[in-house]
């Protein structure tokens, strides 16, 4: 029960500062679309940064929930469920009209500079996604799929960076466009 | 006199912004820092959003100084011209202990879905960042120094936004590595 009220404020939460930002977003704000009173917040959560820090631990879970089957689909070659899981979030963000991005990176970039836990964590969280990559890289590799011109690790995070960059330009242009062409050029150039 | 009021206004509210973020930065704080009344920052701007908006002019100029020198550099060939200018900016990070980022990329995701009008302004603001790679590119591509496989335009939106991507993660990593990572996989792969 006690698990729950914590989870409930946290996925309240995490969708308001995906759609908001976390600077813009109070915790009032908060426990108001939660339905919680004050308590129950400051009960599980010391105060907004370990919230925040909390929050970038439940983003990186609801990311795994949705990439797990995507990765597992042995069905698909490792670049094709590369491609499945760029095509996958440009249906995510179809849906949501351009708007959001990724919670990690818009809060790497908020939070960066102004909190150096909150940096670090935030690191280690890109790390997570750019290890994604890194496992079907290699396997795509050892398939003998693709020839890499640098190691896996600095293609994954230059790819893991190219598609934060187009997440950004997606929230300004509010179409699909940047989304296509960092897919075109991450598998018609980079990984070709 | 009265335009250098709006330009002191402008500057120390670009350097705080720059540091803290949009959201996270209030007028008040912007009157104290740059010292002047409430009532001049009314006389030249509407609310918040009339000052952002000015300030995303700003910044462009700014940038726009800042890689002048660079592009009329003819001494240099255009990809190299390319290299001094991301070199030059790491430079500038490195001085700065990696922190900022661009200071259109950060709004552009602070503020892309907060508001119709930033979103257009920080769009346009990215083109023009794009076009001074276009020219370079096309240049490049003119003079038989670079063979591409996509479009210059494709090719230099993609490489605005790896480079945005590559600075939100140099925030948090807070070192040059992101910058470097982005300039080897830049020269060394896609523009090889």
């Amino acid at each position: 029960m006690k698990k729950d009220v914590r989870n409930h404020i946290l996925a309240v939460g995490a969708d308001l500062v995906h759609r908001q930002g976390f600077n813009n977003t109070g915790i009032q704000e908060i426990l108001k679309a939660a339905d919680v009173p004050k308590g129950s917040f400051y009960f599980y959560f010391e105060n907004k940064e370990d919230f925040g820090l909390n929050l970038v631990d439940f983003y990186e879970q609801q990311f795994a929930g949705m990439v797990k089957p995507i990765l597992a689909n042995k069905a698909e070659k490792p670049l094709q469920r590369m491609r499945t899981f760029f095509g996958s979030f440009r249906e995510f963000y179809k849906q949501n009209e351009y708007t959001r991005g990724c919670p990690v990176g818009n809060m790497a970039q908020e939070l960066g500079d102004l909190s150096a836990e909150f940096g670090g964590k935030l690191s280690c969280s890109i790390d997570s996604m750019a290890a994604v990559f890194v496992s079907l890289l290699d396997e795509a590799v050892a398939a003998g799929d693709l020839e890499l011109q640098q190691s896996s690790a600095e293609t994954a995070y230059f790819i893991v960076s190219a598609w934060h960059g187009a997440l950004v330009r997606m929230k300004v242009t509010k179409s699909p466009e940047p989304l296509e062409l960092f897919e075109r050029m991450v598998f018609d150039n980079l990984l070709r």
